[in-house]
């Protein structure tokens, strides 16, 4: 039997710079960040898992009801941390794999899915990735980093499930955290593959973004319209 | 009298992700890219200096005729790499204020020429740049990089312009190139100020990058045509 594919995405995160509310909530082209996550991920997978605040379980639940077409979705309530929230969403399943990805990059080509799905079969974990354009310097003194030794992590990251669940397990009894869940995996020793990530899938954090966003999801809507 | 005020544009650069031919004479919604940001700077200076490969001179005249309204451009021949095509720039006008922008940063705008002009008077030196919102990994081993110590360099960079040809003429004399010309002026032991960029400032390198360029320049299309 084939293993199953989980995607989560933890969009339990209260603060935001884009208004009141959760960021995940805030609407893009007239949808929440969070049903655009989904509808990406849903094609490819066998189940979403999302994670939000507590209180926003109902409201969740209405709003991705449909977004995810025949593939079931379920929203659980998150974390105090996206650490802790992710550790949940991976016990919330029971794939074989699961791609853990941010509710606050819209623009996940199905390409990328497929490319992190095997990936994360064939070497255990996996993290989308881009190369680093911008000349990179310290904030205090200006200081030159070299850029060409750097990667821009983005999401989604894929793992084994129980990989995933052991490195977040080290984390927790080290009292270790990681602002990405390749960290917590690299800190055990494993290695994590690349797959090429792409421009398109920047993170929403501030209003220039969303504007950004906008754009591109009008450029989308266009060429749908056209298809 | 008033400190005149130049723009100065590196585009000399002749390979390219994007196809055949200089990036900077890459269309962007029907304009080269090079265009895009002369129109944006001309507004706002007194005299705009563009150094292309010499073999496009003509062309890059041709392009740029019409482009900067009644602010005077010139073009020149570029040099063997950017840090010589700038000091020859540098070297091509008389303003005692240069901004040095990258013709692959189309979306310029105005608030940010103005505040870049104004920290170069005030400071002597100025680069624009943004936060690092992605995660940062070594490419090596993936080990953590702490983005919060850090900011991504955009343009334009602001100076004084007996400042930047002092750090470029140590920087040639020493043998040292930076990715930046505010990392040569900082070589020197000179402050470099910083002003706020943003999302919209994104540097065109490959093709998913001028995708997005494309979205954005129709959305300002469509704010021009509500205007």
């Amino acid at each position: 039997m084939a293993e199953r594919v989980a995607a989560l995405v933890p969009a339990a995160g209260q603060g935001t710079r884009l208004g009141l509310g959760p960021k995940a909530f805030v609407p893009l082209a007239g949808r929440p960040l969070l049903v655009w996550a989904v509808r990406a991920l849903a094609p490819w997978v066998d189940e979403v898992v999302v994670a939000v605040p507590e209180a926003a379980l109902g409201e969740a639940a209405a709003l991705l009801a449909g977004a995810a077409g025949t593939t079931p979705v379920r929203c659980v309530a998150g974390g105090a941390t996206r650490q802790e929230t992710v550790e949940r969403l991976a016990l919330a399943t029971e794939a074989e794999i699961v791609l853990v990805h941010d509710a606050a990059r819209p623009f996940l080509d199905a390409a990328i899915v497929r490319a992190a799905t095997a990936a994360a079969r064939k070497h255990g974990a996996c993290s989308v990735a881009v190369a680093v354009t911008d000349t990179l310097v310290r904030a205090s003194d200006g200081g030159a980093v070299d850029r060409s030794a750097l990667l821009a992590v983005q999401t989604p990251q894929g793992f084994r499930r129980e990989l995933l669940l052991r490195a977040h397990a080290h984390a927790r009894a080290a009292g270790t955290s990681a602002t990405d869940d390749a960290g917590l995996v690299r800190a055990l020793g494993a290695e994590v593959a690349w797959v090429p990530g792409s421009a398109q899938l920047f993170k929403v954090t501030g209003p220039d973004d969303l504007a950004l966003a906008e754009a591109w999801a009008g450029t989308l809507a266009a060429a749908d319209g056209r298809g």
